[in-house]
């Protein structure tokens, strides 16, 4: 195997290492975050760090790092306490990773990339029309990492949208059917392909399977 | 299009709604993460909420939600400061699912599951073998999410191991190649294909595929 110790990554060229390191702690969901700011002015962004922090009551994480998010963002979530979270599908991630680099702060995240905005159920920040599976979200509260100066947004799940057909009689939500795609690092746009999905096993039981054959 | 609101979510099944909102909040990362007890006992479990924090230095977090993590991993974790996150790949999903519940205090998840631990330059946490990618952690700190009493670690990467022929010229790992999977939930194992990769686009430009044509 091809190992790097402390002292390599220490001494790596600073792009190899961010590409190295984003890359080898596995894909990461891919998500669009739209805001909109107290002026009214809307953006979006690409986040590859939503994860899951809990379901009772239903609630999300995601990181926030200055270098790599525009700061409009981060205002208009903590000024007006909205934002949503929508999917990235496979037929838009040519206009999702548009939004990575905003060098015109004058230009959104959806003029740069054609990603429409769309306003439901009174819901303040705009969801991206495209995406099947979007979230509205409350901001809650933040926490700054010391280590490294990175913030975590701690949001309430308040609204789930998604697409006819894709729930499963237990809630569970068939991604491969919305085409979800995932992050492999900052760059890499990838979309999974249901292996198998797994009942709890009792004690001293065989784990089995959802389906009445692997689909492996 | 289906939707739930913050009322609907209140009000739901309490399984129902973990299989929605683990899943609405998109595809996660497959991680098995292991630790060894300050008595000598190893223990590894699956996780779903490895996230990237930073690669100057290299830091990742992950959540730890007291009701669905055996509790030696975060004792072990702590007491230590050492474990490991190794990806799960397509060849191993039953395995590591194996180690979700883990009933009897006595059987560690390498046991019950038939994973195979591996120690690796002197690293005091135990690897799993069969994985293809794996890194070695130091426990940094942690954060108490007030809203819930999870916990957030936050762990600096110090060794990246990972198979041969992988890496690209610029660090980023075809994890592709290397098989790794993503959790949609709790319980359903993906296989992602890559899609395309872009480079990063110059202002005024169309962003660019890293390969010659799209794969899509």
């Amino acid at each position: 195997m091809e190992h790097y110790s402390a002292k390599d990554l220490q001494e790596m060229d600073k792009i190899y290492r961010r590409n190295l390191v984003n890359s080898a702690t596995g894909y990461k969901s891919a998500s669009l975050v739209a805001t909109v700011s107290e002026a009214g002015i809307s953006n979006v962004a690409v986040f590859n760090s939503v994860f899951h922090l809990g379901s009772n009551p239903p609630m999300l994480g995601l990181v926030l790092r200055p270098e790599t998010v525009p700061a409009n963002i981060y205002q208009s979530m903590s000024a007006t306490g909205s934002f949503t979270v929508n999917h990235i599908q496979r037929n838009m991630i040519e206009q999702a990773h548009q939004t990575v680099e905003q060098p015109d702060k004058d230009i959104s995240g959806f003029e740069q990339s054609g990603l429409e905005e769309e306003f439901l159920d009174g819901f303040p920040a705009p969801y991206v029309r495209q995406s099947s599976i979007k979230l509205g979200c409350k901001y809650v509260n933040e926490y700054t990492i010391n280590e490294n100066g990175a913030r975590i947004i701690v949001a309430a799940v308040e609204h789930i949208y998604f697409e006819e057909g894709i729930e499963m009689p237990d809630g569970w939500l068939r991604l491969e059917d919305a085409g979800s795609v995932v992050l492999n690092g900052l760059d890499g746009y990838a979309l999974p392909e249901l292996l198998d999905r797994f009942r709890y096993a009792r004690p001293g039981e065989e784990i089995r399977s959802f389906f009445s054959s692997s689909k492996q």
